[in-house]
């Protein structure tokens, strides 16, 4: 059986404070590089053994990954970063605290920047200092192509030719790789593999560092998928994002 | 001016413990992390950015990297990582303690064993379970260039293949480069770009975790090389280094 495993990175700073990140380059907690761990542990336990991995261009997912192939002893294994794999931009709502930008715009206005499929935030400016053409990092990726907003829809339409022409492709020669990244990059890619529909595709909430595994027969269809780790641990973290939103939304 | 940076890896376990370590692969101490976070500091307050970053297959030399490229806030930088830039091979030394090893062989046959240019030490038989051909992580290399044993001789000639094909052409397109790998790997690069001859290589003792930087004019001939950072502080580390060899030589 050939395994892909994704892993959404551990809570990072603005996480906690409650802010939208996108791809604001933050840090990971103190308790993010524990969940890392606590990952990595889980995927030495179980016999992992990945031939490669992938991640963003986010500190908060390459220091995910670094320390869950620490933990398996796998710091050799090859490395490939791609800013397709990013978290959804959230255009001029990245730095604003959640609970600030509901009162401003609207609980409702709010949902529908953060669970539409096809709905983006306000755009960032031309010269605004967030946008990503002044950063050195994304030199090399057409300015077209990088955005200055998105929606969940234009995450997946950016992620899915990595995944397509990349990451699937490289299980022909890998039996096991893994890709560490975001929420929305990684929706994108359950999207696709698992054919959901727009408009459940925003329901599903990915815990922080808990491994889902993607397994594929030999003709590289994919066979079953499931999270890695304790059920009722698992349960209660995935109440805990949605109990998350919920409290957003006040 | 293009640059290339070469860092030798912060203080390991073994380098604390005085054991031999060749390729096993020993972690880095509190003090090897707190070490490689300085080189980044350093470097950032120099103004670096790296296009690129090769490092070894061990993983003090990949965490090192790991925590310079973090304090400079370029962990998305590409880094490819390659057994050619692997320490040198103990060969059947490698986990014995210097000191014991001197009583076992006398001073004089260890002193051969660690600072002649071609003399190995002994080879691990094939069945030895320190052999790196049962290490999944050179699954690729074929096994006639695996060694069971090196001379810093055959160390230069297992890194130079890796140099001129890989890294130092890899200039033609990126402006600044950051090596981290060992003592020895880096020696034989050093041997090599300043024609430093076989007898005098093995008296250049680099410090840990100090950047030595080589400077390329456009036709990409060295031009300078030299170390960063306080002249007082490094010729101190200089000397901890050439102490550490004579309290072995007892």
């Amino acid at each position: 059986m050939k395994k892909i495993v994704l892993l959404r990175h551990g809570e990072s700073a603005w996480n906690k404070e409650n802010r939208f990140t996108g791809w604001t380059d933050v840090d990971l907690t103190e308790k993010g590089i524990e969940e890392a761990r606590k990952a990595g542990d889980l995927l030495r336990k179980e016999g992992y053994v990945f031939d490669k991995a992938y991640t963003s261009y986010l500190k908060r997912a390459v220091k995910t990954l670094n320390n869950v192939l620490d933990r398996m002893d796998q710091d050799w294994i090859p490395v490939e970063k791609s800013w397709r794999l990013n978290e959804k931009h959230y255009g001029a709502l990245q730095g604003l605290n959640k609970s600030e930008t509901a009162e401003k715009y609207g609980d409702e206005q709010v949902l529908i920047w953060r669970r539409s499929y096809d709905v983006a935030p306000h755009a960032l400016n031309e010269d605004d200092p967030r946008n990503p053409r002044f950063e050195i990092r994304y030199k090399d990726v057409p300015d077209k192509e990088l955005p200055r907003t998105e929606s969940l829809k234009d995450t997946v339409e950016r992620i899915l030719p990595y995944w397509k022409d990349v990451i699937f492709p490289s299980l022909e020669t890998a039996d096991q790789i893994l890709v560490t990244a975001h929420g929305n990059s990684l929706r994108g890619i359950i999207k696709y593999v698992r054919n959901i529909p727009d408009e459940d595709i925003v329901h599903l909430n990915l815990p922080t560092a808990v491994p889902y595994v993607l397994e594929f027969d030999d003709n590289l269809n994919l066979v079953k998928d499931y999270f890695l780790g304790d059920p009722e641990e698992i349960k209660k973290l995935m109440e805990a994002v949605a109990n998350q939103g919920k409290k957003e939304k006040k």
